[in-house]
């Protein structure tokens, strides 16, 4: 099978069809139609094995994941994603590889109403380059720039557990829960983006960016770009059930503050606006918890039950 | 230096200006805003080292060329170039690599107006992976299947360079003749795309293509998607004076026909449209050639001085 029987037999009909696609996958390049009085919003991210995911993963994991990581960046827009661009670098062609890949990817891609409109199959070690576009009413995307001193610091659903997901995939942690283990690896493997919130907090946030990298790493991004200060209440990260339960409470702590891959969002609310975005995140069945504010200055005080705490962990490096 | 000083240092000021990035690289996402009455053309590719660029390839070239072939495919749309994302996975991080990768990308992005508006860096194995988007105004995209029985075939400037520039690149060529080395060389590591006539051809060409797997590989692909066969007279192929210069015939020929990498484009033009259009040409010092026509069925025709000829190369296939 060569390279464009294979593009053809596993990627022309991936995700969802959208009457906005004038031109899909098989020409040079895709034609699309923007709606009216939108921002075109576009994000890229790549993954690559034995660095982002286990080297012997599932393809549908690794499928689901390459789009869901780009998913979460329009989320944390709160854009509307629409269009998306696969590039797949992969050692060789192996038929079964392709199905689960594409059937990830396609799965999350039709869940969320994305195209695939393009992309690009080369021989190369294994390397997954995303694309999506989506659109945002003009004027009205959540940046990291928009905070104000005062702002609540909200983030979405429990931190930590891909950490421990991670560790249960590469067997640095064994456990003999085996429904926390489920669930957790789950969490890692099949990382929910939390896109339908995004455009709920759209006019009641000041701004947001999503938990890639982890917290302690990610959170100076968004105190930083918005000229701000910041005071997290660590003893506040929300944790859940499942990861309390497979390890001590300092590990659990690094993991929620560091491990990365989390892909909830992390918000900044003008406390007028709490119970608002509240009931709106209800409605979606997602947990909301404030761990802490901006303030004026630029540094990011990290407390521990009212004391000062000095993290250990630093957020993901790709060259460290 | 971590990858965030990195992209901050060399990917923050990359191409053009444009006044309608509305956010760019630095958030989530970017936001961009499209034109009233087009339609948005994206487009992806990319390039991995020891594959489409010799490992010891300098960056500049890198750069320029991840750039170029995927401007290569707007240019095919008879779109218009206004934005670029860069996917870029590499071993290490090294000052100078990143600089002169820098420099080949932005004079090129420069050069058309382009600007970068978002990256993703990872370490891995070296690939570079590039989305363009651009705009063309609604309907008048130039798609590979728009093409009519008795339509022109018809190339820009001169094949087969690049695949002399590539052997010369490799040592697997040699030759005396230091300005045609230099010429070639060129070709393959600063390939030119024929972006401004792309947009000129609109109206007047029915059916476009780049040719970045070779003429033998691309051509069945614009014929196979308008529904129809072709007739080419090999010995009408654009051949420059320095690809004459280096080789027999028959190698010229077999790189002209099939080496890829040349990034000119191949257009189906109705004979009532040739003049306007090779006066368009001319106005951008580029070359027409009619190489043949398209037909009705469902077969390429090789002819070579009258007699059918069958071309011993194929196309460039990244799994073979």
């Amino acid at each position: 099978m060569d390279e464009f029987e294979l593009i053809a037999r596993y990627f022309s009909r991936v995700g969802a069809d959208r009457p906005d696609v004038a031109l899909g996958v098989g020409d040079d390049a895709a034609l699309l139609r923007m709606p009216a009085d939108a921002d075109l919003a576009a994000a890229v991210d790549t993954i690559v094995a034995g660095r982002h995911f286990p080297l012997d993963a599932d393809a549908r994991s690794i499928g689901h994941r390459a789009l869901a990581v780009n998913l979460s960046d329009l989320a944390a827009m709160g854009a509307t994603p629409a269009w998306a661009t696969l590039a797949l670098t992969m050692p060789n062609a192996q038929a079964d590889w392709l199905e689960r890949f594409a059937r990830g990817f396609s799965d999350l891609a039709y869940a969320h109403g994305v195209a695939l409109v393009g992309g690009d199959t080369t021989a190369g070690p294994l390397t997954v380059s995303v694309q999506v576009m989506g659109h945002v009413p003009r004027g009205t995307a959540l940046r990291r720039d928009g905070a104000h001193a005062g702002d609540l610091l909200v983030v979405t659903g429990t931190l930590g557990d891909s950490g421990a997901g991670l560790a249960i995939a590469t067997h640095a942690l064994s456990t003999a829960d085996a429904t926390a283990s489920r669930e957790l690896l789950e969490r890692f493997e099949y990382p929910a983006p939390r896109v339908a919130f995004g455009s709920a907090a759209r006019g009641l946030a000041t701004a947001a960016m999503d938990l890639s990298d982890g917290l302690v790493g990610d959170l100076p991004k968004l105190a930083g770009a918005s000229g701000l200060g910041a005071r997290v209440d660590v003893e506040r990260l929300p944790l859940s059930r499942s990861l309390q339960a497979v390890a001590r409470p300092d590990q659990v702590r690094d993991w929620a503050l560091a491990a990365g891959d989390d892909y909830e969002l992390l918000l900044a609310v003008p406390p007028r606006h709490l119970e608002s975005l509240t009931s709106r995140a209800g409605q979606l069945n997602l947990r909301l918890t404030v761990i802490g504010e901006l303030g004026r200055g630029n540094a990011v005080n990290w407390m521990l039950d009212g004391a000062g705490f000095a993290p250990t962990v630093r957020g993901f490096d790709h060259f460290r």
